[in-house]
């Protein structure tokens, strides 16, 4: 048990369970697996535009779990600790048949953006690219073939999700609406579509480069990778057009990215809008209905 | 991700993690799992003497788990949030090897009681008895036999684990040091002794009635059950002797239990004194020292 000053406004909090068995990709080490358990609610703060303030780890444990098992697990969260300017404080520590790690994060706002907010004609925005984390996946379990280059990103991406706080924060007073895109790109824009009631037109496919080359390269669709994937860790959100100019330098100034992809509908669908043509993004998955 | 509106004081967080390989003895349904991860969460605000406001359940769920047990999953939930006047506000779900319930709770208290604040000559209190869990588990676990009252009761200290938390928050102001008895009576007492560089000398066992003649029918050790068994979810602290009559009154009205047990001492070693001879107390299991 912990108690943290409480300050004014509203109590934010958040759990997210990381498990060996799904979440924990081979070549994952204990040090990055801590720092996944704690970035996976990162994400969502940043999404809201909430500052977290604290965690608690809650660890399940194989038998045979070594010490250095556990210092890693310790070093996982300090990097997240210095990463995220967040406190571990407190924990539970429990036998299990698989690693678990649970992570329960609290913060303070004055306000945080809802799913809920998104009107037709508004910006439909991104604070990244996507593609990379199942691209990753693929070169770690199954071998796939690509780059040096474009490997060491994909690895990252998997290793090492970087959600972008800073660039959240900032960009949090000029959102309409905003959720967390670990779930996968498809999934963020039904999901926001559906508790704001508009749907959504994408004319930019935001693809990390090279995700392209790569599934060419490895016989995947393309599209799959990018509204599919998933563990992008990115915020998507939508905005007044006259919002863009501020919530650019906003963003700039906390050193993100910032990418208008399309804007949202007045017709309840979420689609793919090149050269006049429309194409259905649905929920789950990618089907092309050309 | 809930947010919730922060009142004054200090924030109290706490999480407990349930995982069906150690913590779901056999017998033990999925609406029992839900509210007994809850009740380990409550014990410790109960045992603080800060009032639990809401809560999240992180889920790990074995692949075939069935409608049926995750509707038992939300009713133990429900049972929760009514017995102890909490709120469930989110979770998280994921797909695990074995059944794993994560409680991350929140509350808010203007001070919580610690673990350093118990003085030489102060009264050593508990607020319920020992034995009945352990024994429920060599029943439900080992078939060990009793009485058909005593299984009763002892099933249902294993089965509906409640922790006393309006005696508890009654109990609060008059606490120099507490904590929650939930990895044994002789676990709690060293650590609170450490935490407050005191001994504790107990005159008076706090075995639950029949305690003694199921662990005589079942050749177990009787201290062995009560001082090492666990998962009673009783607070042990310690009050000034002037609090006493007070405190009572105040555990009375929230229809609890306060049995003092004996005294904290300078001497910094926990032992059971009767008759005029000393026993040590071990940290873990029970060790006759004649």
């Amino acid at each position: 048990m912990a108690t943290i000053p409480a300050t004014g406004g509203k109590l934010v909090l958040k759990v997210d369970m990381l498990v060996g068995g799904t979440d924990v990709p081979r070549g994952m080490t204990y040090r990055q697996a801590a720092k996944k358990a704690v970035a996976m609610c990162v994400s969502d703060f940043a999404a809201k535009g909430a500052r977290p303030d604290s965690f608690m780890a809650s660890l399940g444990l194989r038998r045979g779990t070594t010490n250095a098992d556990i210092n890693g697990l310790a070093l996982g969260f300090r990097d997240a600790e210095r990463e995220w300017g967040v406190r571990l404080v407190g924990g539970d520590t429990n036998e299990a048949k698989e690693l678990v790690i649970d992570c329960a994060m609290i913060g303070f706002a004055e306000e945080v953006v809802g799913r809920d907010g998104a009107k037709p004609g508004e910006l439909l925005v991104v604070t990244g690219t996507f593609g990379l984390p199942p691209a990753g996946l693929m070169i770690l379990e199954k071998g796939a073939r690509c780059s040096a280059g474009f490997r060491k990103k994909a690895l990252e991406s998997v290793l090492y999700p970087n959600p972008a706080l800073d660039a959240g924060l900032a960009l949090a007073p000029y959102l309409t609406s905003s959720m967390d895109s670990s779930d996968g790109l498809a999934r963020s824009l039904h999901t926001l579509g559906e508790a704001s009631r508009v749907g959504f037109a994408v004319d930019s496919v935001p693809a990390s480069p090279g995700v392209g080359a790569f599934a060419r390269a490895n016989g995947l669709e393309f599209e799959r990778l990018v509204w599919a994937g998933g563990e992008e860790y990115v915020l998507v959100g939508t905005m007044r057009r006259k919002s863009l100019a501020a919530a650019r330098r906003a963003v700039r100034g906390a050193r993100g990215t910032l990418l208008v992809i399309g804007r949202a509908t007045k017709e309840r669908k979420v689609v793919l809008s090149r050269g006049g043509a429309e194409e259905a993004i649905p929920d789950e998955g990618w089907t092309h209905l050309g």
